[in-house]
């Protein structure tokens, strides 16, 4: 029902495929399974190394992410696995003669610098993408998610914005990117203070989700169902839309209006208007190249 | 019902009027129900000229707009009647000899600026606008309304933010502000990528409309009654809380408040503080001058 | 049920106690009942010197806010009270004898700026800030619970964007926050033009409160829950969450993910994400110091 | 040595011409010397119509702009003649029945906005425009030419920032500009606030002026050279490169260059680099389209 | 020569008195000149409250700043006397017993954030502060000066940016504030990194003085020029001059100029236009009263 | 009199060393004079990877940065060699079959990203990067130099912003950075429109260089004692300064100072201070350890 992404390198812990039906769809699993889908610190680079593969990859019209397995989309980092941190927070002494608590501290911003990029390679990829979110979506679930355009989960999808609970803030994203895409800072701070677990219909009335399915296998047909949508569009069209819609984020309106007009300018004389109104007057299906 | 609005120019393609019972309100009437009230290139003028008038007629409290007519609000850019673009976009060969796209590009741009600025001017012209949609709200329908400040539809109105149909991206303010006035990036994104119709439940339940109503007869019964409410109110309390609403978004908190300073520390001297006390006190209506 | 806050002094028109089950809450009281605990100007003084000091006090890990009595939790501004104002606003003639219209409105200036500092004090305190909002909670009532951090209320508590109906703008933040706190802004104009009431169930709906409760003894409860659950967490983490999360309002996602990686990278080695994990693993309660 | 400038229509306090041997090159000239060409209100709409029709005229390239006679580029506001502040200033009772503060200081931000809007059609026409300030040169003096590119003065060109001198804080730029483009806040601070005057070799070595030439005649030579320069170089390598300095000024690095991906993209696509790197090749002088 | 400030209490470390001939000029002299006026933690809470009460105090129009004793201006933090900082930093072990380096990092937060508060107070003042610099002018000098308006300096004072040498970045506002008042980042960064020192003639040439006089006698003969030549103008044109030129600094010209028409419009409806231009005609010198 | 840089490869048009007196200075050569080391397209990829490089490698304090050779820094871009643009923008017709120009400007707009990428690679080292030109210092030049911390040139150094020349606005961080590094926006227009070439003297008196030395011996003279003077400072101050000096660029002072409370609280219990202070009381050179 898939094809291999031919495109692509094999991922360690990712799987990329093609839904059969729309070869212009990447799928993207987080595939590891066996721990929940946990991030280690290697998972950041393939993750970025996807992406940015994603943002030149012209042949890619929409991305689906999602976690494999039945249990989670992803339990967050996975501690022992993501070194760079857990060793400095967690061992005593190694490695550390000579050395002060600001160098440390410099260490560890590096690494939440790497991995912040990894997150910012998804949202900066040109390409909508849309996740599905099932099971554990602990921590980095949010994080990533939040870089995402669209959201969908499922009713027994069990979120938590959990890095209060390991004694952090949470520094990949969720707290910059999560007031400005839900439609409430009390139920942010509530549940980014306390980590208390919500499921899929309060995701769903909040505003972070736009479906909340019955089961994954319902999720990802509705996945399936935006990405065949998106996919046909032209792709100057909705490259421009996810463009303008992030750039104008946490800017005033007057700066989004200006940065509109020099954005799509040229855009507007590329041939898929033309196509587009075509196809409409003759009642065919437009038919966009490539960018 | 209505008395013809004589501070005004008659326009082509828009009706302006007083209710009878509220002569403080200017009812806006898109007047082209045989085109579906679509936008051709002159309409941006006229609209312009309106709400610049507006912005300048004291005798105006509150402004009302919708479209004329059963079957829309607007259903868009008229593509033919809207020249400038579609001239550019669709037509070959014919007067660009010699030119290039850059020189092509320069000249959309120049239009996107002047479209763009028929738009501000509703946003701009100091009075709390309220917009009822009905019927077929396409693209600019959209555009229009989010530089409007609230919202009333039916639940019969068929909203799409129709542009990426077309082939190109939203350029005449949604998607700036569509993300700032209502509550899911995930389903903005959403209905911006795939253009899928929404009707009036919808809109209501993710705060784009403040009310959706049975049919544009009951909508027009809640926009009169708002606009009532609006009318006998300070002019200085209601033209401030626009201007500070709207100045803060997009912009950093303190920012806001010093503004706030600022502007308010006249308007408390203005002669409405005084007179909206003395009337409460003597429990009568207060009788505010105009601006 | 409850002790006296002892590291406090006495305040006229607060009381601050910590409820016997959780000596690091600080239970904040607005306690005028008589006068529908409306504000005359010492109050904001009292205000901003009790959360100056609960920015500073580290046995305080969550605050909540309420008011005395069953009738309000603030009616807003008593205007015979808050002299500063209405004697600008309201007398006319004594002692202005040389004085102009621009020296007045300097002197409003600098008491709303006292009065915004009172109200920016609550925000920056550094420690979780729920309000608890019940009864009459009009104008002041939304300035107030907009700089606090998580909002509960009870099903007859009747909200009013009042200011408008006073003939002015309202200053002390509401204009600036509320936009940025719920999601929709057609509803935040309508409700700032008209000032109509609302009740408890709208403002849960709107996504102003967390919670709208029974009534006051459950609202009360639940923010004790609350309180509760954030108050065993690492006060590293709540303080950097608090943090990250209002400072990315109103500006650009990549200010705020750098913002993050410069606030986190010392945060990250401090004591608490060690004892966090390692309780986690020895299925114990963490224990964290104080900041 | 000059002719008039066709394409305009002509303007009671302005001469608009081209200088005989630059066709591309419009030369304004603030013509009111029998009163220091200081400007009344009406000025305001002769300054923003020539400016606005030089923003959509292709045909020039380059503006110098200059005040007539010996002895003033312009003594700034004639109080007398600009009775839209001065009214309000300066006459007591008239016409002010049952008006307020509030609602005279809205009058005077109008004009404020006016004037303005006057200053800024200078600083958005699009196309380098270069000062010559001679002689007197005080108040709107320095607003207007801080909205030039380019400012040339004499040796006895007499500055000052007058305002404060006449009881009020410069408002159509200057305190926004000026502290931009000279080097020095100190000497910024210190000639606002005393409005000592100071001369054309201050006004080079504080960065304010690129040339102090001995009379208005070298002065003119000096511009005439400048403006030669300019306007036989490709329109839309000068557009862009005024463009991209322009909104660079008061905003972070990092927006500035993505701002400059998007325009230059189409703009390096235009037949101007072509023929520019064709015409080295060639050794011959390029010619450039119109834009 | 001069009198006792008698509206201000003494300070143990600061001398505060009027230049006889200029009883709205207030001389702030750091007087502690045994210790080069090094600056010990006391005298942050001393400076910010001298400058706090200047800000209420009508009866100042214009300040100068100096340093007692013909040796320095200041020789910056007293390392000793500054125990907040160089206790953290230098001492090892003690009451350090279960605290991290991230509480720690906290309370030096802290320290940054209150000294920083002194400084911004001086920015703050509402009245231009003239900053004689002489002898020794070290680290927080600069810190210090860069937040007053006009500075003033002698042939011989030694200048440098020392913090550095000291082993840390500047962070009292040196680093955000000289860059926007000197013309040359390349030697900003080269003095900043290099702590090289400096005297007043490279000092003025660079524009971060206005004048470089032969000796304090002289500087202080210059100060008092530049104040009797401000205290006589209008204090709502010094105070609306410096806000408009202090806010304007890092944001884009269209935000300066949208709040210069809401600060000035009720500025220019105060008495002071028209004494100005009333005295102006009348040839006497204009008196305005206090704000 | 240099070694080999040991920790890099080798790059075709880069010269890696350290003077044989600083091992922690890295000298990097632009290393292809017969073309007047001009920039192809791989030159900016070996740009990025270096610049990289540096920012982790904690051995490195300082960069200096020259042109080989005699006769130029950089005669800019090479027009042939950087075949990205030029391919685009000058031949016709070739593999365009099917795309439009909005594609094309896609095409161009990533390389304008990529080559931006490697001139903020310099900018963003975390290291002080001294400038040395020399010669031909054209387009390019000044894009790269702007991005330097500190410039340092010759006296027959031939300076030309020289995009406009060749029909385009410079787009690789001239026009973004240099009015924010020099002091006169007339003459940073005025250079910028002309393409007129100035020397080493000119660059000295607008600030753009801290030093004109009369050869390239003496700037490199120049370049190594200021090198010798960073190099031995803490690393930990010279990284923050640098640090904040360019976060506050093109924000509003209130920004800077919150960014510098963050970043500095850690570094300044870094064991630098400690150190730093010690040896001066002892009388010796400090020693810092690596980052």
């Amino acid at each position: 029902m898939s094809t291999t992404a031919a495109n692509y390198p094999p991922y360690p812990h990712f799987l990329l495929t093609h839904p059969s039906s729309q070869p212009c769809t990447l799928y993207v699993e987080i595939n590891r399974p066996q721990k929940l889908n946990a991030f280690s610190a290697p998972m950041f680079s393939e993750l970025q190394d996807i992406f940015e593969r994603v943002r030149l990859d012209s042949g890619i019209r929409v991305v689906i992410l999602s976690g494999a397995g039945e249990r989670a989309f992803t339990a967050g980092l996975d501690l022992q696995g993501a070194l760079g941190i857990s060793n400095s927070g967690l061992k005593e002494g190694e490695g550390q003669i000579g050395r002060d608590s600001y160098r440390e501290a410099r260490k560890v911003r590096e690494t939440i610098l790497q991995w912040q990029k990894a997150v910012n390679a998804v949202e900066g990829c040109g390409k909508p993408v849309i996740a599905i979110l099932h099971g554990v979506s602990y921590g980095l679930a949010l994080d990533l998610t939040s870089a995402c355009d669209i959201r969908i989960c499922t009713r027994s999808t069990r979120f938590s914005l959990k890095e209060v609970d390991i004694g952090l803030a949470a520094d990949l994203g969720t707290l910059t990117r999560l007031p400005k895409i839900v439609g409430s800072m009390s139920w942010v701070k509530e549940i980014a203070y306390t980590c208390r677990e919500f499921g899929g219909e309060e995701a769903l009335r909040m505003g972070f989700v736009s479906w909340c399915e019955e089961g994954k296998e319902d999720a990802w047909k509705r996945a399936l169902e935006v990405a065949g949508a998106v996919g046909v569009k032209s792709p100057v069209a909705v490259e421009g839309t996810k463009e303008l819609l992030d750039w104008g984020v946490g800017r005033p309106v007057r700066d989004g209006l200006r940065y509109t007009q020099i954005w799509n300018a040229p855009a507007i004389l590329a041939a898929d208007v033309k196509e587009a109104v075509t196809a409409t007057l003759q009642k065919r299906k437009p038919n966009f190249s490539k960018l």
